[in-house]
């Protein structure tokens, strides 16, 4: 974690405390938070009682903060995941039927993959794919299909960074990369077993928005082995044409008439 | 719309920024932004440019701004608001089977009811209650349930305040709701026509937490006059029974045991 940069913006600032709370760790004492956000305690004090009085973060039981309804309304009324989420949803409860894991929905956001939506079984082991979580754009499949379709240059730049291994079969070589987004550009979808997670396979086909350009990735992650891939790639691929309809992507099919 | 107060804060002058965005105007120019947000176009220019940056705003097409999705991120991943819909959804998909119009989520934040959740039918004429959008507490049927069980002081102060007639049969009489919150305690249930939109019928049932706290209220909105009430009860009842239960409520009821 960085330390508080002397003149750092109150803006950039207020970041470093939400970014704080996480599923894993929602609720914080204000020294707790502090230490996390890498920011002085009186600072984070006088901040911390600002944010309250706007509703951004809220107090729970006795000295407890969390982020607020206030911060959870600013940030979804206006936002695309909202819009996403409503078109996807139908669509995803469909396709969650078969799956009966995990089915998310995923764009690419500040160079990761962002889930914004999710459908699990509360049984499910996987512990992952959470909605507003995120992922390396290499080690998720959703974010193979999302690159697959992004622009050359876009491409270019993710796979000059360092790639880190997520897992032991994470693909960190940009070459295999790029044979896989030729492949997936091919066939339509992706099917890689643990690159993510050891013990599951994630398959992914891109959802498409108006120009036909690439809106989102609808994704099904199963458990490795026991996964019955070639039912679950025709459900999401129809799903996901249908998301693609109603975002407004012309995806009518060469030579598909009502005759 | 109230002018930019010099000396404001930057976290106020932001939270103002954010608020301008929502679902019927998602997108703004600078000058639309700084016009609807009441604050100088230099001020907004400086604040948005740092916005973009951290990705709390974005810039799409052209000169047009939106809410960033590091904004939705920020707000959903740690909030009280992604836990209830989760536990909530499933329930609420097998409510939304019946009522099929509208089914919502709410709690009451910050003086007002705050819509957490919902389900529709893509057919529906009604455009209201979306998701992160709010109505007046006395002019919403989840508003009136939140409020019955709600702790006097919190309800005198609600019903001490000017109270706005959203349709011309919205209720303001303060001692008129305080009868319709002692029949909700004793019934459990509202169903009250117009309050908030006149051709309307809300229904609402409480979704309680742990230690039998009021936790949300779970609802339906379908046309007046067609509507089945006295069969929506019975589904939304049972719904939120379960949603209570998933949420840590002890709502066995009493003398329910299998023989």
């Amino acid at each position: 974690m960085t330390d508080s940069v002397p003149g750092e913006s109150v803006i950039s600032r207020v970041v470093r405390l939400m970014s704080a709370f996480d599923r894993s760790l929602p609720t914080m004492t204000l020294s707790g938070l502090a230490r996390r956000a890498g920011l002085p305690l009186t600072t984070t004090h006088r901040l911390v009682q600002e944010l309250v009085r706007h509703g951004l973060i809220e107090k729970v039981s006795g000295d407890e903060l969390r982020v607020g309804m206030r911060m959870w309304e600013l940030g979804a009324r206006g936002s695309l995941a909202l819009g996403l989420q409503e078109v996807a949803l139908p669509y995803m409860e469909d396709v969650q039927a078969t799956v009966r894991q995990h089915t998310t929905l995923a764009i690419l956001d500040r160079g990761s993959v962002l889930y914004v939506e999710r459908l699990s079984d509360p049984e499910s082991p996987l512990d992952a794919a959470h909605i507003a979580q995120r992922m390396p754009i290499h080690a998720a499949s959703s974010g193979l299909v999302l690159l697959a379709y992004s622009d050359t240059a876009y491409q270019d730049e993710v796979l000059s960074l360092p790639l880190e291994a997520v897992t032991t079969d994470t693909i960190t070589d940009p070459s295999i990369i790029r044979k896989h987004l030729a492949d997936i550009r091919q066939r339509g979808h992706v099917a890689i077993p643990g690159i993510g997670h050891m013990d599951w396979i994630g398959i992914a086909v891109p959802v498409f928005g108006i120009a036909g350009k690439i809106a989102a990735s609808l994704n099904a992650i199963v458990p490795r082995g026991e996964a019955n891939v070639p039912a679950i790639i025709p459900s999401l691929l129809t799903a996901a044409h249908g998301i693609s309809r109603t975002l407004g992507a012309d995806n009518r099919l060469p030579g598909s008439r009502r005759l």
